[in-house]
């Protein structure tokens, strides 16, 4: 095995957030569930942008914002992931490639236009997220260059991604490539939702191909259909990969076979805006993970991004995270 | 004379910021004068983009600022501005609107792009601007409602508008239509290099025309060629009308005649950036004109809103003016 060129390699659906605040009443207003993401299609992203209040517009996708921690951190990274020849895909690939991130993945020139994400921040700082996946939907193996999934060491993906059959593909030809690489691969739950749509699909990815898996308390039980999180936790050990499960305040654990680490959350003066925390505690644990750091060390990185990104609004780092280390 | 369906309604550069942080060797390396507006074409806005870090971005222009501060107030605003049809105007018309100003100005649907405005914040918290005008070259005496005019109490344009041809001509509709509805107009003289550019137009304006001018301390001293403060300060009395003078941190001061007044700076725990200050000190000083307050009242209020919008990144208010007073 040569040399990796990139530390991480990640795949993800790539979107512009629109973040607002709005109160309880919108969310009831608008038919949303308070910490979900919910897949719109344009029209209705276009209605419930009309109702929202004014916004900022900042580059986003959950994988896009692991990818920003992991070059925060200052690791090598590349990213694959589809926008249209427009202004908000001009904003994506501008912003992933000025904090570092390696991105050549061609641009639509047809079909959807980018992908946005109408973000609400209510008062307790949940977000409450409506995703119009737009040109996401062209991802497709075509998009999958085997040399470059072969040059890094941990090739990552959401598991949003099972939204989009063609991306779907793209991330099986990935994994293949990188296990033919010798390298490893890791995915992500998302989103408890998510888990529900594809359930069978993400348990036999997971025994069959993944080496990391990373998942909050309501994915795991989710994932295995139990009731607590130590059932969950169980049933994650059994797979006898690596399993990164958070917990937001109460820190995180890490299984692997019969290791099992429990690592506290790291200290955050006040909660602003929780989108973006499992995002950056990837970013932290992969960082880690590819500098040959011990498991609870990866998850003590993943912490201290996790609450650098959620001590204030948007859902990449505004300090860099090497800083903080 | 009507009562007036519009407290304050504004004309200006309608643009979408881009934010940035940048350190002073990088404003060297591109040229750039710290604190100053320069403009710039499509392709230097482009290379400057590129070589610029992530970003944010969020509706700015002068006066559409101003305006959101007036709407923050909880002031009636009406808002005269040009985007294009294309994403960041979608989101500029948006943004405007969802705060509660009026803003009906038709889209352009061929030409240049909605203007960017490229702002580069160094850890001084001082703003450094790069404006491509893109689609605000294409306002006209046409986008200039006559009706719409004598609706509000007060016009209030920006100088920058004078790097648009025929934007001026349409400020110069709307000056006369305001007039001619008993009305009042004013103007912000936005930029000490604005100044030197309209030096002689400016100076015919404000003699002929101007109700309420408002200027910092570089602008005023820019407009009479005079080397301290003091002088531009009687030659702005001389003019007889009510001149608004801000002096950051040393806060304003107001000259109508023999009258004048001496208002200091709202506290401030930490400047994080200075964009949208003059804005926004506009905004609260015609929201208190325009509800009858006395003169240093509305500094008052000028100083209040300055204070907010510079203790955040972004030139627009996050937080209701009207809960501030």
């Amino acid at each position: 095995m040569t040399s990796a060129a990139f530390d991480v390699l990640g795949i993800g659906n790539a979107i512009v957030d629109v973040i607002s605040r709005a109160d309880d009443s919108f969310l009831g207003t608008h038919a949303l569930t308070k910490g979900s993401m919910m897949l719109i299609d344009e029209a209705r992203a276009e209605a419930l942008y009309a109702a929202m209040g004014s916004g900022i517009e900042v580059s986003g996708g959950s994988c896009g914002n692991t990818m920003a921690g992991v070059a925060s951190f200052g690791g090598r990274g590349a990213y694959i992931g589809k926008v249209r020849n427009d202004q908000l895909g001009a904003v994506f690939g501008h912003d992933i490639k000025a904090i570092g991130v390696s991105f050549e993945t061609a641009l639509a020139t047809t079909g959807p236009s980018t992908a946005r994400c109408l973000i609400l921040v209510t008062p307790d700082a949940q977000r409450t997220m409506s995703t119009y996946l737009g040109a996401c939907t062209g991802l497709g193996p075509n998009d999958i260059d085997i040399a470059r999934i072969g040059s890094a060491q941990v090739t990552y993906v959401e598991g949003y991604l099972w939204d989009a059959p063609e991306a779907k593909k793209a991330v099986l030809k990935a994994f293949d490539a990188a296990h033919a690489a010798g390298r490893q691969v890791s995915i992500t739950l998302s989103d408890s939702f998510c888990v529900g749509r594809y359930r069978d699909e993400f348990r036999t990815l997971i025994r069959d191909k993944v080496d990391i898996l990373f998942a909050n308390e309501d994915e795991i039980k989710s994932l295995y259909q139990v009731d607590t999180f130590e059932k969950a936790l169980e049933a994650a050990r059994a797979e006898n990969k690596i399993c990164a499960l958070t917990r937001s305040e109460k820190g995180s654990m890490i299984v692997k076979g019969s290791e099992t680490h429990a690592v506290p959350a790291a200290p955050v003066a006040k909660v602003v805006d929780t989108t973006g925390a499992g995002d950056l505690y990837a970013a932290g644990f992969l960082f880690g993970y590819t500098h040959g750091k011990p498991l609870a060390e990866c998850a003590r990185l993943g912490g201290i991004a996790a609450a650098e990104v959620i001590s204030h609004v948007g859902a990449r780092p505004e300090r860099a995270l090497k800083d903080l280390v």
